[in-house]
């Protein structure tokens, strides 16, 4: 058990919204389909002057408000998102000069786990600040997955959303009951072509002549990914269990990884817990990548849900095949 | 400090050698010019078998010999390198694919800081191996920079090279020396334009129209990157020695990122090192990106040049702009 907290959160949302009636004229999908198949009524995308930068320092700055702290208390920002503003340098170094933190006050460095970068990240973060290497870490999730969709793949094409949470760790202070109580992930690589951006890497470059733009959007497998996920999700989360000492019953809050609608029923109706304790923003936000958790996560501790003291649960998985669960008390 | 080890060491070089004869011809440069400006004698490019997946995996088996561990033993795979081998999903996970590692035993992701991945992934491994979190992890520093190098820009085109390396991270055993001292970075975002690869992320995507050829490749202002660091690195250099209670005369051994035959000058010329202490890999090797630090290394530990117990350095600069060091006994 680490004694660390989530000492503030925050988000940005774009602000236009993109209907299912929208996305079902513009891409032939018959009326109400979104809704039946994927469970998202709505999603934001960027527009023109918003970007991964501009929406991870805005989610940055409501998460230090709501940590009382300013710019120049972060002495590590962690970017933790499943692609990049751009290639070089890390989104991290763009964020500490958008925020306009001060130089060489902060270390910066990106972690991608594509879904669960959020969860790498905040394990990585509780660690450095338990070991007392920072004080305050910023993590900042911020995705523009709609530049990635393929229309005609419309499973994943009316999936996503676009969209940015930050998250402020810091000690625990005396008398706080706050404090990371266990993680663990599994990687299961047979599934790592089950979701794929093949592109976008040094494999198929974008100057390339052989690279098409299908390899630089998002393809994903969604049934079979499915039936993966719930072979191995009910093991992981028995040794998830049986390592953190806590039982599914004692969680007051599971906050998945808004994958999908089927994915997220999965865990009341197959893995142990009650609908009564997800906290879900699928159907207003989409499934906004690595961004998903915390902002779930974030709007919950707004509007009281999630209060100090609560015992949570971050759970998902990710591109690899990756599964990560992390045990909190908030 | 903290007691882990690097148990094993590892790396893969592409087998073709790209001599400055050849690149000067293809650029039309002056013959003798590379050499006189970088120090780089010849580099390796890889030819289309190889890929940063296949060349991480080769580095990482050499790794696991050295430390006489097999891939079951591996619990987590860290991917730190500049660039991804695909977007979608990260490098890690590809890796434990590649390298047959059992399914389900590893968590894999990555972690990016451009020239300083293979640092950050070193502080986070020493910190969770300490945790207890893993016993054996993985860190795979694998680059194919000759795929995003710019003709028309001389002074990086013929500065980088492809190449991987990898190292093991596990406890110290009793009596065992090895230990992580300190780690230290700080990020100067002013300088984050000087080093750049503008595409390849959300702000100009592949896909995206506007997006040119140039904006995909390697871009660098080398005389203000050098300047900017020259004036950044003694200060930092002190900071760093007053930290970690060592003086710059007890290291064995310097392993300096090989950015340029200048920025690794200033070293011995300006910031208190001897010539003797440092580790040189740029003559035949190039800026192997991520990859160099780990790389030269591993080199000098096979041939002997550092030995169990030495006090080593491990430091540099990478875009963002970030400076970074590691004190190790190895």
């Amino acid at each position: 058990m680490l004694r660390v907290k989530m000492a503030g959160l925050g988000w940005y949302l774009p602000e236009r919204r993109v209907t299912n009636v929208e996305l079902e004229k513009r891409l032939g999908i018959p009326a109400g389909w979104i809704e039946r198949a994927t469970g998202v009524m709505e999603r934001r995308y960027v527009s023109a002057c918003e970007s991964a930068v501009s929406m991870g320092a805005a989610a940055a700055y409501m998460a230090l408000r709501h940590a009382g702290l300013e710019v120049n208390d972060i002495d590590a920002i962690i970017g933790a998102s499943s692609a990049p503003h751009q290639a070089i340098p890390c989104t991290a170094a763009l964020l500490q000069r958008e925020l306009g933190a001060p130089e060489g006050a902060s270390a910066c460095f990106d972690i991608n786990a594509t879904c669960l970068s959020f969860l790498f990240a905040l394990q990585t973060a509780a660690h450095l600040v338990t070991a007392n290497v920072y004080r305050s870490v910023l993590i900042c999730s911020t995705e523009v997955a709609s530049r990635s969709l393929n229309p005609r793949e419309r499973e994943s094409a009316v999936l996503f959303g676009d969209g940015a949470a930050a998250a402020i760790i810091t000690a625990s202070q005396a008398g706080e009951e706050s404090a990371f109580y266990h993680a663990f992930f599994e990687t299961h690589s047979s599934g790592a072509d089950l979701t794929e951006i093949t592109g976008g890497g040094t494999h198929h470059h974008p100057n390339d002549p052989g690279t098409t733009p299908e390899m630089n959007m998002f393809h994903m497998q969604g049934p079979a990914i499915f039936r993966q996920a719930a072979l191995l999700m009910e093991p992981f989360l028995d040794r998830f269990f049986a390592a953190s000492g806590w039982e599914r019953r004692q969680i007051d809050a599971v906050i998945p990884h808004q994958a999908s609608r089927h994915a997220i029923e999965q865990l009341s109706r197959r893995f142990g817990f009650s609908s009564d304790q997800l906290i879900l923003n699928l159907a207003l936000r989409g499934n906004c990548v690595s961004a998903s958790i915390p902002l779930a996560l974030a709007e919950a501790v707004y509007d009281g849900r999630i209060r100090r003291g609560d015992r949570i649960l971050l759970v998902g998985t990710g591109a690899g095949l990756t599964l990560g669960a992390a045990a909190l008390i908030f």
